[in-house]
């Protein structure tokens, strides 16, 4: 009998007759002798809908009481599920993410799992229940409700995983799995069976929505065993794990993301320190950055551009103001009208070969590329947000239809 | 420096401008000089509307887990209103039940508050804060979500008063107080400006909805002096609290309930214990019952009639089920198209012209009494529901309208 941590997403429980319908998934799980954990996500869009009413009274709430108002998402579907599941004949019981156990830091809204206690799970397990576990949040030491950020439902099932040493996590969306590129873009993109984690955490940092990277770089630590599936289907899905090197370098997955926005601050003076302070102060309010150049610049000035995620653009107001206090510039200019697209593949910095063939596809399409970065495990171009569509089609052919069937698929 | 407790109902809150200004509200007595700890209910029909999510899912939910959903009803108006408080620049905490200290039974869905420990509210107090706490809800010593039950905000508020030694507790509602008569079927019924206990306790009882009578209890066992006010105006309301006896006996209001089901057992086997044995029954099936009436009977039978509350229906069908095993009898039969009209006041039924003039008026307007009840401070008439409006008129202006200032009013 083994035990195995379930994940459905919020589109998974977006209203009554699918949360039932999660309860018969559940429930054909334990018919066949499996011991099951379940973290569920808020219904749909609950979570947005409470977050435009606490914005609605106050224009940037307090912390700890936006955890106290979002949590409230989960607790409801736990509650509904544990209901759905008693319905048809199978005990369970909705547990809050501090009455699971998850302890957390009180950095509220993004809080970081500290400890988790299984006792209150295991007990519930040797009786026979179904544990149905609230995501995205846990408990503070001051017994306050925390929440680990957008997409913390992943987490929180992976760090149960591999806190109860459970034999797999299952992460539940509405995509069969991890794809070569976005289907609805490339029509011949084809799911992937097994990624490794390294691979899956670059996929999921340059903007593949199905896993959240804390999760999966968890999960490499714990090697917890993941596989992403489809609620609505049977399908086998992709399973995320520890595979063994391989010689021969492949790329995997053409990933894109237009969340993107480029800065250039203009005209820094030329200096050593400078572009440290500017980091730092980006570091220090968390706004996380891509691709940096350093213009060679005139005289004794220079421009830094860089490119930072679109959700970042309140908090990089607040480094520009800092910033102004400190150094003197020129001014910063966003640019919005671009995109970022990636080859991933463990290894595939290390074959020149593979950037130039991704650099010849893009100028074959006339498609110009204005910010270059890479990483053993990918490497990405920020191009015109206009061509992306015709870059990951251009691209998927070149890496993915062409190639045959990849060696990692056949182990 | 006074202390005092607040509770706001759920139409109070019902939307986010009326959270708003419930926040104003609370800042202009932070602002007079005092302390303050708000009790809040969810907002307007939240409640009902994750009930009915509930039935939809479980036909009898169950009630650990139904404790689990409804308590995210006050969480969310808490969160809210904490944030509210804070956009006007009043630092506020929202605490739920647990948070708050309050330790409850574990009889989910009916909780009983055990203890109350008031360290935490009492350090947020003296950091100046405004103290939000969710109402109806508490914690179990199992770490679980409990409720209180219908109305239990007003119960958490006046136990927080007692515990917390507050100055007195107000009871935000969307009227101005207690009344004399439902004002919607009496247009002269008037504000009642100080009532005892015993006569709110009474009124609860007897269908008045302004208070609920586990709070009016509370309070009179550990002295919270308790006001009935508006959210929405300034006016004084009504004061709940210690009252000298009045050797002039005095109906304070009429008060009616519609909510209410005649149940008949016919011919039940006229032995000793049959009665005990019912209301037994009963009583394990927390079914509340009034107005008993054990008819003479022909032969070895005899019928069985007594007054419930609508909302336990589906418990008395269990009751049924329960009692056809042990005891047999000809069928039982429901009226439902009764009402239950009281008068109530201090020391009525020892003045018997009071009975005599309420028996009266009812005959009067030719309303057939079908069954009375009395206690130290009312007496009811079970009567048929078409004629309530009626009666309530006739009676309000038999015992209110035509009767000088009441003394209580004077002192």
């Amino acid at each position: 009998m083994s035990l195995i941590v379930q994940k459905y997403g919020g589109s998974s429980v977006a209203d009554l007759d699918k949360v039932k319908s999660v309860a018969c998934r559940i429930k054909s799980y334990v018919d066949q002798g499996h011991r099951l954990v379940a973290v569920v996500s808020a219904m749909g869009k609950t979570t947005d809908r409470l977050m435009e009413m606490a914005r609605d009274i106050h224009p940037s709430p307090p912390d700890r009481e936006l955890d106290m108002l979002l949590s409230t998402g989960e607790q409801v579907s736990i509650a509904l599920l544990s209901m759905a599941l008693n319905a048809l004949g199978q005990e369970a019981i909705a547990l809050t993410g501090g009455q699971a156990g998850i302890h957390t830091s009180n950095f509220h809204t993004k809080a970081k799992i500290i400890t988790i206690d299984p006792q209150r799970i295991f007990r519930h397990l040797n009786e026979n229940k179904v544990v149905i576990v609230a995501g995205f949040q846990g408990m503070s030491s001051d017994y306050d409700i925390t929440t680990l950020g957008r997409g913390g439902s992943d987490t929180t099932a992976c760090a149960l995983a591999a806190a109860l040493s459970a034999e797999y996590c299952e992460i539940f969306t509405d995509v069969n799995g991890v794809f070569t590129a976005d289907p609805r873009i490339v029509p011949r993109a084809r799911k992937i069976n097994r990624i490794s984690y390294d691979e899956m955490s670059e996929m999921a940092n340059l903007g593949a929505k199905v896993l959240q990277i804390r999760s999966v770089d968890f999960s490499q630590v714990y090697g917890v065993k993941v596989q992403v599936r489809s609620t609505f289907s049977q399908e086998e899905g992709t399973w995320v794990e520890k595979m063994r090197s391989m010689e021969d370098v492949k790329v995997r997955a053409i990933t894109h993301n237009g969340n993107v926005i480029k800065v250039v601050f203009l005209e820094v003076p030329d200096r050593p320190g400078i572009a440290a302070l500017i980091f730092k102060e980006l570091a220090d309010c968390s706004v996380s950055v891509d691709m940096i150049i350093q213009s060679e610049g005139r005289e004794d000035k220079k421009d830094v551009a860089f490119v930072i995620s679109r959700e970042d653009d309140n908090r990089l107001k607040k480094v520009v103001d800092n910033l102004s206090r400190k150094v003197q510039f020129k001014g910063v200019k966003l640019d919005e009208a671009v995109a970022k697209i990636s080859i991933v593949g463990a290894g595939i910095a290390s074959d020149p070969n593979i950037a130039y063939r991704m650099f010849h596809v893009l100028s074959e399409q006339e498609i110009n590329i204005d910010m270059i970065s890479t990483s053993n495990l990918r490497i990405s171009c920020l191009i015109p947000n206009s061509s992306i569509n015709e870059a990951v089609q251009a691209l998927h052919k070149e890496f993915i239809e062409d190639e045959e069937v990849s060696i990692h698929e056949e182990l």
